[in-house]
């Protein structure tokens, strides 16, 4: 008899879920599913099903990790509310996937669990300490801390893109203002180009023929367009600043990016390295730090929940 | 056959090592000594000294911790620097200890020992998730999560000061800019009412009968000076901010105010409690949070190694 374990990543546009043996990151099944959908169903209705279709026929699911964007109280199983999924507030989504399966279920949140599947498998191995960043639409992460993965004591720590790094500056997505996330998000990479375009600043995305992106702010930059590179310093300059605070804060050893926005290479990475390294209090936190990129891709989710559940 | 455990507290003006039994926080011996004296004794020599007075008769001391000002390496028991000895450069104090005295010895910052101490014995007895923050010349503290203590990968996590929350602000103790300790210590209020005095406000203060400090600033606030006042609300406005960052890092349940500051009470706690509630991105961070003062005083740094030894 085999044991299996099933890891479950919910997601913006999919639903994914995997079953995979007692060993490695190969998964034997991996199915998906839009989160959204026009038929009737419920996200959740979809979610089991898809659970179904990869359920084992012979052998033992030991536990069900489960990758959720937004917050989520690993100890009581309930999704305090997913930004993709207007329904879910206070779900009890570990409760609902045991009623239906009867084996055990953990939550975590996706940023947080992305962390764990890069130190268990990917950038992170070895390290005891390591602080993952993911920057895209918006800025997430997660922290591991002398082996252990940091939650806190509702579940809710390691939100690192909401710390305040410019007061009274731009409005972030959670409401407040000067956050690291709105400054230095892909949003806000194309927010200050819209902005000083909107003032008059000479650009090639002055006639932009699509919408401008942090990626068509990426391919400006790297025509040379002034305005454009100076969206990208800006917004490394204040996470190297903010890379710093965390070093002071967590005394990680490793530091791995993950997300679109770090796919632009060095016109993000170089002047970060370059504000981190002027930033830091002291040169110790330097001392064998790595900082480098994710290396899961897409799949960092589905491993993060699946570390959870053989944890 | 008794059992010992021996706590030391290397401040910048005292050295306090003290003598406990197995259990509780009551020595049974405690000796002090001029961290910095003119006999010709290096601070070193007078440590040992003290620790052969209070050494035990009978019985085994089964462990030393020593809590010291200043970023060590508590895995290699290594002092990196004490801003108070300054001959105190990557000093291999446990190694000191051991060699005269032949039991294990552990290091710890005396911000994170007071953390420990407390979370065990202090205000925040029964808390899983602790976050201590010491406000009185600089800015310290300590974090435990999930009952540990956060040491980090090269042991000085939690410099709770030196995160930046006024780019290009004040200069810091430690040669960066806008540090949280730079804007909100007692050294930041004090230098703010002077600073605004040199540019001609009115204040109470204009002719100082003593230095401008922290505690003469409150004193003049008390009195409804309000530059003095000011000066207080500036410090709790980037205090509760920065406490707001805190619990989206750590998720703390009780935060534990100490440092000379804070017995400004509610004129420093009335507006950070106000900054905090308006800074946390969701509700979620206040639930169940206590916010209080902490409660071992001068004894702290000495607990907090006594609970270190003991671990």
């Amino acid at each position: 008899m085999n044991d299996w374990y099933i890891a479950v990543d919910i997601g913006g546009t999919q639903l994914r879920a995997a079953r995979f043996p007692a060993d490695g990151i190969e998964p034997v099944v991996q199915h998906s599913a839009p989160t959204k959908a026009d038929d009737g169903s419920t996200s959740l209705q979809r979610l089991l099903d898809l659970l179904a279709g990869i359920w084992p026929q012979n052998g033992t699911v030991k536990k069900v990790g489960v990758a959720v964007a937004g917050p989520v109280n690993p100890q009581t199983g309930v999704v305090y509310r997913s930004p993709n999924i207007p329904g879910w507030e206070c779900l009890p989504l570990a409760g609902h996937i045991h009623d239906r399966f009867h084996v055990p279920v953990e939550l975590g949140n996706d940023a947080n669990l992305a962390a764990l599947g890069e130190w268990k498998y990917g950038a992170g191995i070895g390290h005891h300490d390591l602080l993952y960043l993911t920057i895209s639409t918006g800025i997430g992460g997660g922290v591991i801390l002398d082996d252990r993965l940091l939650v806190g004591g509702r579940g809710i720590a390691a939100e690192v893109g909401h710390i305040t790094v410019l007061p009274d500056g731009p409005l972030c997505g959670c409401g407040q203002r000067g956050h690291l996330e709105a400054v230095a998000s892909g949003t806000a990479i194309a927010r200050y180009v819209t902005e000083h375009l909107a003032r008059g600043r000479e650009s090639s995305l002055g006639q932009p023929v699509e919408p401008i992106s942090a990626r068509t702010v990426a391919a400006a930059a790297a025509a040379g367009d002034a305005l454009a590179q100076e969206a990208f310093d800006q917004a490394a300059l204040f996470l190297g600043r903010a890379i710093a605070d965390f070093l002071h804060l967590y005394d990680p050893t490793i530091i791995v990016l993950g997300g679109g926005v770090v796919k632009s290479g060095d016109l993000l990475l170089k002047p970060l390295r370059k504000a981190l390294e002027a930033s830091v209090m002291s040169p110790q936190y330097l001392e064998g730090l790595e900082l480098t990129t994710a290396q899961l891709g897409e799949q960092v989710g589905l491993i993060g929940a699946l570390v959870l559940a053989r944890a």
